[in-house]
């Protein structure tokens, strides 16, 4: 973000990054009417608010922090997925899912990567430190999990278009499921029922923010 | 309820309700196979659990409570909907809305009614109490309560079939959805982007069970 307006219910909290007239860094107008282009510019101007002063020799290591870490980090603590013991699966074996499962291993929770197909399954596992590795297409692994996860993360939404279901009835009742990115086409439907019979949810979450406010 | 396990992970901590293979004092079937037929019934077999002992003075006021006040109390105290200063909305002008509009008195939020048709507006204000009365068709009501209310309750599920979209938009950022009711055909579709913008949620609850587990 290079801007918000700083005053309004989300700005004053710290959640300027829920304030709809935000400005973000990539495709953001600014108040004079020019585009921002991220990381495609070569100058960029941003209320210092938004700055931080990193070292140098840090860089590598917390750049990834300020996107993939935060928009993880953010709806494991704001939702309670981060409490010992807690079993979270997460959609996605990229950049964000990677996180979920270091900070995962952080709270002393266990950590599921759910995929569609087997092929990075050694990965997961060997590279990234999963605990447990989940194919949504097996009826047999998704029927030994359901009612076991306390919560899931959709990071690659293209997986779950089609339905969400098979992703609900995984979590145990009062179990949650976070999406943190949005699909192109929207989700067939809103299985209200599962929701229902286990005081379930379903929740967006964009970017950061970890206090209930 | 008649019965359920009484030692599962629900069971133990007073969350029966959320037990898969309750026992429902309606259509739900007892262990010996006979089948329950809830308030059609002369007698009836309970598990000594489910029994409370009420004087009977109190009986026509105490009954109510025990579903539609329960059912409405539980997800305003769960989804922490009850902090004085909110805004609350709720699907419905039957016996349940009425009890959401008379918790929110007690709790010191504002009620509204959202209805789909004009013609309960007096009943609603004048009989039920309720602080404001909103018509889903009308766009120019809609859109000046867009980004106000804390949370919706959805209790007349036929209304919102079609979209649950016009209503996320009413919420504030961190908003809460929750549906005490499933329809009997799927809601349309997931407005997942609507969600993820404003970190919202949507949920379903069950009866009762007030505490976070």
């Amino acid at each position: 973000m290079v801007g918000s307006c700083r005053k309004c219910e989300n700005c004053s909290v710290d959640l300027e990054n829920y304030f709809p007239h935000k400005i973000p860094t990539y495709n953001g107008y600014n108040s004079d009417g020019t585009l921002n282009f991220g990381g495609y510019s070569h100058i960029m101007v941003f209320d210092e608010h938004f700055v931080l002063c990193c070292p140098k020799n840090l860089l590598m290591d917390v750049a990834p922090l300020l996107y993939a870490g935060i928009t993880t980090y953010s709806p494991l603590k704001y939702f309670g997925l981060d409490k010992p013991g807690m079993h979270i699966g997460v959609v996605d074996l990229g950049r964000l899912g990677h996180m979920v499962v270091m900070f995962a291993k952080e709270f002393g929770t266990k950590g599921t990567f759910i995929s569609t197909s087997a092929k990075k399954n050694q990965e997961a596992i060997e590279r990234l430190g999963a605990d447990s590795f989940l194919i949504i297409r097996d009826p047999k692994q998704m029927k030994d999990v359901t009612n076991t996860l306390d919560g899931i993360m959709i990071i690659d939404t293209i997986s779950v278009v089609h339905s969400i279901l098979p992703l609900l009835i995984l979590l145990k009742s009062h179990g949650k499921l976070v999406m943190v990115g949005a699909p192109e086409n929207p989700v067939e439907y809103l299985p209200v029922f599962a929701l229902f019979i286990g005081r379930k949810l379903e929740a967006g979450s964009c970017i950061g923010g970890t206090e209930e406010t």
